[in-house]
């Protein structure tokens, strides 16, 4: 935050290109890509479709996995660019199967794009086949797009090794970054579809434009630097970290959470194998009303909760684990829910919950 | 800039909600109308590219005013979203006259709207014939969209009373914050043609979904809360200042950097009677190198101009008037134009230029 208090510049000159080449190669690090970057003026939607707008075409079939809000909306949105979305549904709170994907991808052979959320915000599920989802994509004249809106700096995703073509992220989730900037990562093979395309419906999204401004280093429309400055100060924490170290961090202080809710008698949302290192939803105990939970704890102890979405309304509540968090942050969470849910009928076993969130907590380095 | 230090909130909780509610009030008192504004995380081309994509079915007819590098944009953008832009072109530095609107709305009935640069930057030329267009476009079924994204808050603009159907602005300039809000107020005449409009090729600038989301008191996607902070406090001073102040200030402001460069023997690139109160255009004389004179300028003065575009190219520079500007602002900057322009061969009056200055500045009232 403070480093946005630095005077504002004229995103013409050669300040500017400076700050922005400087932020290109930070955040190519940060995806872990030698693909293009583009940095968008918008949220985490914006860049979404830019990925799925540039490259579909009028009746262009795009599989997409939908479990959860987000995923449902992506499904929503890739009807508006006139494609047509060959849904692989599961339940919410579990990821579709490695299998499943397979089939649907062979029996879609001639779909332009799978597109998968790595992360369901909205249910706290990880897509741990992803990796698998790359070579299946890498095989095939299927491009791989990645909406890593809440998890890219947050757990692992090697755009290039694993063959993603277009990765989405936006800056206020894991990349610790005020909101309302967006990324997009566009691989070799993703620019053969986006130069193929027939017509394109948008101007403020047309990466055929971002492209042409930035060879001169520029953006083709005008950037908020001030969140620029804060990204370079974000960009520099993560990397002085580390990604792996960063990744680490992030999944211990998920696992106590769960473990710690798991130990306080609460129940989790999402399947064991997927649950996502950077958000967990918690389920409301008792049938308690989850707006209730998060009110109270809003307002009696200062964190702010996601509430539940979409089919989940009113069932759970979700916990961000992104960006600078580490052990504070997680025991003084860990013992409001605890209070809180005490507070309003629930026998919640506080030590034991404590004590799980600890312990896990005691496999984080020092910092 | 300070504003934006404040902890970031939440924007699905009660804290956002009235900020964002506030905020909503204050930029209608700014745009002066009783419609519903939006305020969306984009550059101005974004909200734009709203106004437009929302209103356009394939082959609709819009007609707009091309007399410079983001008018001619314009025209561009309308065919992205399928329209076919009927061009009213005039030269580079000129604004069309009333006569030739009348004529081509006249001859083109059928268009869905009539799209005007307000104020075309690039050329720093204002269409001084606006109100006159609203009464044209209030007479018939046709949309009176203005883009308004250099001048807004910084001239004349009553929405409601000049029938502007769709009104679009930015952050950056005239409203002083940041740069990567933008902002659309839509009347109902505009409501009745985005609600009948029969395909939606976008979903990030979908009003429809931007209008659901503000019942709540809400915006459907993420926004860039460290701007609205610092928009809140914008706004504060704007509206404490007063619109007619405000106008009057930039005006005098104007005058005295035109009557500056005239009086010092510099020629001015936009005909008298439509240069704009918030971007002078100056042209380099004896056909030295624009690119030189800023360049100097910024790096020996401090100040940074915004360079020619376009078919403008390497003629002229031009001049912010915008925001908090005043006596001060104006005088280094007539001065240091007249200091730099010397060094680089050409025999400025400077005496007579910051005469001139001085004089028209006279009229600002103390503040």
């Amino acid at each position: 935050m403070r480093a946005m208090l630095k005077p504002l510049i004229g995103h013409r000159g050669p300040e500017f290109k400076e700050l922005f080449n400087k932020l290109l190669g930070k955040t190519k690090k940060v995806f872990e890509t030698n693909g293009d970057m583009f940095i968008l003026t918008s949220s985490g939607t914006g860049a979404t479709e830019a990925a799925l707008q540039n490259i579909t075409d009028d009746g262009d079939k795009i599989i997409v996995n939908v479990n959860g809000f987000f995923s449902e909306r992506l499904g929503e949105a890739i009807k508006a660019y006139g494609g047509k979305p060959v849904v692989l549904g599961s339940e919410w709170g579990k990821a579709p199967r490695v299998e499943d994907f397979e089939k649907i991808v062979k029996a879609n052979p001639d779909a332009k794009a799978l597109a998968v959320v790595y992360n369901e915000t909205s249910t706290g599920v990880t897509v741990r086949a992803l990796e698998r989802l790359g070579e299946m994509c890498a095989d095939r004249d299927m491009l791989l797009i990645v909406d890593a809106i809440s998890i890219l700096g947050g757990d692992k995703l090697p755009v290039d090794d694993w063959n993603v073509d277009i990765c989405v992220t936006a800056s206020q989730k894991c990349l610790m970054t005020p909101p309302g900037l967006a990324f997009i990562s566009v691989s070799d093979k993703a620019w053969m579809k986006i130069q193929s395309k027939k017509v394109n419906r948008s101007y403020y999204l047309d990466l055929l434009m971002y492209q042409k401004y930035i060879q001169d280093g520029y953006t083709p429309f005008t950037p908020a630097v001030s969140l620029l400055y804060a990204l370079n100060e974000a960009c520099d924490m993560i990397l002085e970290e580390g990604l792996p170290a960063r990744y680490e961090r992030h999944k211990i202080c998920a696992e106590a959470v769960y473990n710690g809710m798991e130990a306080m008698g609460l129940g989790l949302y999402a399947d064991k194998e997927s649950r996502s290192h950077t958000v967990a939803a918690v389920n409301s105990p008792m049938g308690m009303d989850e707006g209730k939970v998060r009110e109270l704890i809003r307002t009696k102890y200062g964190i702010d909760f996601g509430g539940s979405l979409g089919k989940a309304k009113g069932k759970m509540f979700r916990v961000g684990i992104m960006g600078n968090v580490g052990s504070a942050d997680i025991m003084t969470t860990v013992s409001a829910i605890g209070s809180a849910t005490s507070e309003l009928g629930f026998k919640a076993k506080i030590d034991e919950g404590l004590e799980a969130a600890r312990e896990t907590l005691s496999r984080l380095p020092e910092r």
